[in-house]
């Protein structure tokens, strides 16, 4: 374990969450709050101990897949730590353990609160918090990658160990570049929002907010209602942004560069939009027949099914009212998630179609036992490890939600509430079912119940094992043995 | 595909089935009911019809493991299909549907039911559905295998595809010698259970259909209260012997052959009984807390937990009243099940240790990229293919379950009753919560649901694939080319 590494990096981290708190701050001076202040010393903390972190460049920069791993978690949790920290001071959420929770939900773009009354908030307090979204769905790393100076190879690592997805395709060869643009893409898309809400006469606080919360595919609005109050013209749009944030963006690069052939071609991108206009299609019937109009019946599927699969959690109807099978699949959806390489959550939609593909395989296998088939996707065998890891995948993600489940469980809430309040946050949706519904806040579970919450959120966002790999009894023995002899060396002199 | 020797294998299946139909008629006879006429006149068109159909042993005897598991699968909806007659023949059962569904609930040991009051059936009728139990608990093939005159070879592959649990060890070098001695095993465990409940002042009548019940790991009571109405003696018998019944075979086989030592050693036995141990444990725990004494809390927990583990279904307390942290575990401990190579059903503890290997083993990759260990069970590396099959076998058993919630959910029934009902059929153990708890039935739902339950039910039972396969085009292409070429063969003569 290169730790020393991890520290810089760690450094730089906390640097550039100082920067980023300067728009909470800019958002007191506008309003004139004076709960900015906290956001002021925060920031000032961050920045302070960033440099003295960061102050000396590591001589040893070998950086492995696993300092990638160890960075990425530790800077997770390092920046929830002090990103919850203003919610406290200025008193806008009271209890410290309820503010990491909905920083954690921030940052993980789960977009599950805990707060009953979202209005009561400051303006700098709602600017950051749905700010968090959007830092969070491009994660913090990445950016790193396109600014920091490092070498390719630690480059990939961190980037490997952040992204979401089975594959981080190197569209071109080198990495740096390849942050740049899904940043720039990322950017260009919700300033793209952010210009057709306005045009829609959403104030720009309310713009700004929204865009953040559907960049990030997070979830976190400005409104008690989530989005039910505004326009169905507003509606729409975020619903759509939604979606096209839902999409792996190695689509919008290929369009980007004129590919749009292979943007197109991309099986992932067809099975994510087949999903999202069978559940639509399904869901409006449904709807139609409790007597509401069609218009409003398909914008309510609409804007639930794209809320839900891309695991925003942006409301407009209270779906937990809605028929059994519309609600299953809703289940079903969050489970599903959206692409890889997507700021999306959940299981995603590459994995099901690969899981698929293993059970066919399978039965073909049974029928002719000496046939070597490869899996295929978009034309090219997938790589034996890619299946394997997605089977991995899928194995401890159903072990950390069964365990999950159970310890929610011991404080006695009801079946539907325990199992949606993990599938809500392991999969970074934000609202489930019953008892944390879309109308409910996730207040009500005592602190255990929300520290499990809180690991399940930044172990989905985090793909399972970055986190996972903290618990190793390896890493932190490594770790020891360093400090241990740097001390020795340090005396030998 | 060698679909005459599959046709001649059904026949023999017919014929034994026909032959095991004694057992209610003499039920019948002693009894004096006239319902037993039903089995005497299926009984003769199983046997008229098996003997046409195993009239003419086929030339051909290639028998490769898809030949294993398509007559697997069609022996077990065969016999379903005829068993389920006298229950409707004699009126016991007037509608066939309901029929089918107890019998296929009875052969795959499921032991869910249909009936609101067992108690009003005739005693031939309920022997019978008490030993389906006993005979799916085995498998009819088995059975087969012990009598039939076969190669080596297709006796494994028949074997193969019958056997619950991932691995089928070749106890003996001959399959026919290890199915003859798994089958006094079961048998000599049967009586010994027999013996005792009679010991404790169980009439006859419920002694058989107890034993059968338990042996089977089924879960069919004559009683309208399960077991709930019997001795604390004889709950602890029914108990004990359901936890000897869900342990793998060959740990007895051990025993036999004075191996004590090996069958001690078995990681999965010891898991088996940590996991059932440390789930009375806690559930006792929470019982006394409300104000039941001790001695009953225990053996109500360990009565229920061992029920469900072993996938029998047997209830001697309505635990759908017990506390959300109980009902949780009992819902993990319905999807775990009972060993490999027993009578119970579920995912299998092999399996799940399996599962938890290939986790730390994903998180080692990560520490140390370059290392390959193998996964290891019992001090033999597990083989790859085991691995590999256990992870596809996970992926489609969850593909499975979640298609049948979504088609239950079209019903609208809640989503407790859905999830757990699905789960207790596919992992054959009978009663789930809510809507279809253990003082509930599962006549409510409509046919498409039934016929659903019906499938997961075979799929549990037959661990998925052998099921499966028959829905795939190639196999029956393949019969209807041989049947042409038939035809083709005898006009050309």
């Amino acid at each position: 374990m290169n730790s020393s590494m991890v520290r810089y990096i760690l450094g730089y981290v906390l640097m550039i969450q100082a920067g980023l708190m300067m728009l909470p701050i800019i958002t007191a001076v506008i309003y004139g709050e004076k709960q900015g202040i906290a956001f002021l010393i925060t920031a000032l903390m961050c920045a302070g101990l960033g440099r003295l972190m960061s102050w000396k460049k590591p001589d040893n920069d070998v950086f492995y897949f696993k300092e990638g791993c160890v960075s990425t978690a530790l800077s997770w949790i390092l920046m929830s730590v002090f990103g919850a920290l203003p919610f406290t001071l200025n008193g806008d959420i009271p209890d410290y353990t309820n503010a990491l929770f909905e920083t954690i939900s921030g940052f993980t773009t789960t977009g599950s609160s805990i707060l009953a009354n979202v209005e009561a908030l400051s303006h700098c307090s709602l600017m950051w918090r749905s700010f968090t979204h959007w830092i969070g769905g491009m994660g913090v790393l990445v950016f790193l990658l396109a600014i920091l100076p490092m070498g390719g190879g630690s480059r990939f690592n961190l980037m490997r160990a952040e992204s979401p997805g089975p594959s981080v395709g190197k569209l071109v060869p080198k990495v740096r570049y390849t942050a740049q643009i899904l940043y720039y893409i990322y950017m260009g898309l919700t300033v793209l929002e952010v210009i057709l809400l306005l045009a829609g006469h959403m104030p720009l606080f309310d713009s700004l907010c929204t865009a953040f919360g559907t960049a990030g595919t997070g979830g976190f609005g400005v409104k008690a209602d989530s989005i039910a109050g505004y326009s169905p013209y507003l509606q729409w749009v975020t619903g759509i942004f939604m979606m096209l944030f839902g999409i792996n963006f190695n689509a919008y690069y290929y369009i980007l560069f004129r590919q749009v052939k292979k943007a197109v071609s991309m099986k992932e991108v067809q099975a994510y939009l087949l999903i999202i206009f069978s559940s639509v299609a399904f869901i409006t019937g449904s709807l139609v027949k409790s007597s509401i109009g069609f218009g409003k019946a398909l914008r309510d599927a609409f804007f639930q099914v794209a809320s839900i699969i891309t695991t925003t959690g942006f409301a407009t109807a209270d779906f937990d009212k809605w028929s059994i099978s519309c609600r299953t699949i809703l289940v079903l959806l969050m489970f599903i998630g959206a692409c890889a390489g997507s700021t999306g959550g959940g299981i995603k939609v590459s994995r099901i179609i690969v899981m698929f593909k293993t059970v066919v395989k399978e039965l073909n296998s049974y029928i002719h036992p000496k046939s070597i088939k490869k899996i295929k996707m978009d034309g090219k065998a997938v790589e034996h490890e890619v299946v394997r890891a997605t089977n991995v995948f899928l194995i401890t993600y159903l072990i950390i939600f069964v365990c999950s489940v159970f310890i929610l469980s011991l404080e006695g809430h009801g079946l539907v509430t325990n199992f949606t309040a993990v599938a809500a946050t392991l999969n970074n949706i934000g609202p489930g079912l019953s008892g944390v519904g879309p109308t409910k806040n996730f207040l009500f579970f005592h602190y255990p119940a929300k520290y499990v919450l809180m690991f399940d959120m930044l172990a989905g966002r985090l793909e399972l094992f970055p986190l996972l790999i903290l618990f190793h009894p390896t890493i932190w023995r490594d770790m020891l043995k360093q400090r241990a002899k740097r001390v020795k060396d340090k005396v030998g002199k």
